[in-house]
Parts: C-alpha cells; sequence; structure tokens
C-alpha cells in the first residue's frame, strides 16, 4: 500500500473509433480521478515513440495498465515498440534499473474470439492464459506486480449489455485498487 | 513433397551489424539455392511494409523463416508489424485465405539468455517454449506447417565454435528441406 494513487493507462488500439469494446472501456475511465490515458496510435502514428515522455509518465503512476485488442496472439506492433524503446536496461531492468519496480501492472485486453475458440478444440487450439507469458514476463522483469489480467473475450460479438458489464467490472477494479492506495 | 523448393527467409534484426550471433547465422544462408533474404530493418526503416511485395515473395516460397533475435518475449515490433499488415485477412486466414496454407514455417530465433535462464529457477522463470505459443499460433493459424523451431539460446555468450556449430545445424535443415522437396 506505498506508491503513488495515480494509475497510467496505456491504450494501443488502431482504430479506436471503429471499435465497439474499445469505445465502451475507455468510456468506462472517464472520470477517474489520477488517471492518465496515452493512446499510443493517435500519439505516435510513424511508431516514433517518445522514450522520454513515456518514462515520465510512467514516473507518475503506481499502476500501468496495458490495454489493447489481441492481435496475432500478443501486442499490437506499437505497443511492442513501446516495449522495445521505453523499458531500456538501466532504467527498467539490469543494473540500475529499478524505475517500475513495485509498481502494478494490468493487461486489460479484448479478443476476437470467445472462450470456445481458446480451447483446444477450437480455432486457436489453446486457452487463453498460453498466450499471456510474453506479456506477464515482460511486466514481472522490470520488477512490477503482475496482476490478474482483465481479459473481455468474444468483443465483436458480445451483447451491449454483457459489455457494459464487462466495463463496469473494469472501473470497479480501478477504484478499488484506488481504494487501496488512499 | 509438394510447393515450391523456395525458402523465404524474413529477417528482423535492428542492427544485424552488431550482433555477432545475427552475422554468423545469416553467412551461413549465403549460396543456398533458390533462397532469398528479407531484411526488414533495412527495408523498413520506417515501419512501413510493403505488404503486396512481402505477399509476393511469400507466394514464390515453400518453406517461410522467420529469424530474429528475442525481443521482450516475442518478435521485434517490425515483425510484429510485418505479421499485422501482410498476414491479411482474406489472403493468409478466414474465407479465400488460403495463400499460405501447406507452406512449411521455421522459427529461427536467437535468445540472450540461456537454458538456465529459461526454466522456473532462471530469471525468467519458464522454459522458453511456453512463449512459443503466439508466434506458433500465428502460422497455424494460416495454416502453415510448423516445424521444430531452430533456437540459438545464450546468443551473446555462446563460445564462437558452438555458434558455428548452431549455423552449420541451421544450414543443414535447409538444405535437408530443400532435398526433400526434389
Amino acid at each position: 500500500m506505498d506508491g503513488p494513487a495515480s494509475i497510467l493507462v496505456v491504450h494501443a488500439h488502431p482504430y479506436p473509433g471503429a471499435s465497439r469494446a474499445g469505445r465502451v472501456l475507455l468510456a468506462a475511465l472517464e472520470g477517474l480521478p489520477e488517471t492518465e490515458l496515452r493512446e499510443l496510435y493517435s500519439r505516435y502514428p510513424d511508431f516514433d515513440v517518445d522514450a522520454l515522455a513515456e518514462r515520465e509518465a510512467l514516473g507518475r503512476a503506481g499502476l500501468v495498465v496495458w490495454m489493447h485488442p489481441l492481435h496475432w496472439y500478443g501486442v499490437p506492433s506499437l505497443l511492442a515498440r513501446w516495449f522495445e524503446t521505453v523499458l531500456a536496461k538501466g532504467w527498467a531492468y539490469g543494473e540500475g534499473g529499478t524505475a517500475l519496480a513495485g509498481k502494478d501492472c494490468l493487461w486489460a485486453v479484448t479478443t476476437g474470439g470467445d472462450t470456445v475458440a481458446y480451447s483446444p478444440a477450437g480455432r486457436h487450439h489453446r486457452p487463453f492464459a498460453d498466450f499471456a507469458p510474453p506479456v506477464e514476463g515482460i511486466a514481472r522483469y522490470c520488477g512490477m506486480n503482475w496482476l490478474e489480467p482483465f481479459v473481455v473475450h468474444g468483443a465483436h460479438a458480445i451483447p451491449d449489455v454483457a459489455l457494459a458489464a464487462q466495463a463496469h467490472a473494469l472501473r470497479a477494479r480501478l477504484e478499488a485498487w484506488q481504494a487501496g492506495r488512499r
């Protein structure tokens, strides 16, 4: 229960306006106190990530949220670029690299496939959890606390009411996190 | 034993000249017949991947090699961008998306960590195989045959003689693959 109560949401969606799920989840964050949203695709359309600015934003946060639709079983390429650029040796890991140590990390991810698709008999052949190790590994290698991921499956077809419930659940998690910090 | 005997090596290394392992492995490919090497970082320094050109190259190949150093437990961001741009719905998957179906896919990856690092007690906490599902999933979703990956661990510290043996093994695998096609 130490560290800043601020939340940084790093959002990576190439076409956020075209995504119903993305819109609804983002709307659920509106008005949360001490919460900064950084939209990577509008900020860095040329993939030229400003590492210093991103590190400053990370420094202000106690909870870092990586929020994105699943692309090819992982993060969108601009978020991969963000990892490479921002999480440098000597800053995020390695000798002297303790800038993120002790911060909490929440992976908030939407998938097109439903839970049936993410099963041995489904079209992705594996449970979704099998695709988590790379993202979890990044957080842990930087000394962050990996929280239980927030996952919305079937994001294309999810009924409005179910999506609204998911958005509510996301906001509730962030509010509860902040409450625990105060 | 059908399809073209050509090999396409899609190589994604931001600083190939600075990588001893990358140099030695690439040198092992020199002179292989019917083998095309596409260096993504020199070809697309601005991340603006030419999907049509890449698809043409893929169309010529019977074996596609994705070759790169592991970055944050996955592919370098430019290769992720390549996946997103080139492997479009209706071409690589989905209705009518059969362009890659039946081709073989070899993941050729180097890691900084050694096999001790990729173990429960090591600094990456998991066996390396736990990080393969996303890349394997991409190949399989496109209907490609996933070959046993070619992995060089400890790429920074591997002795010259061991690295040379690995390079020889890579070349031998590609030669054997071509021999099987003729």
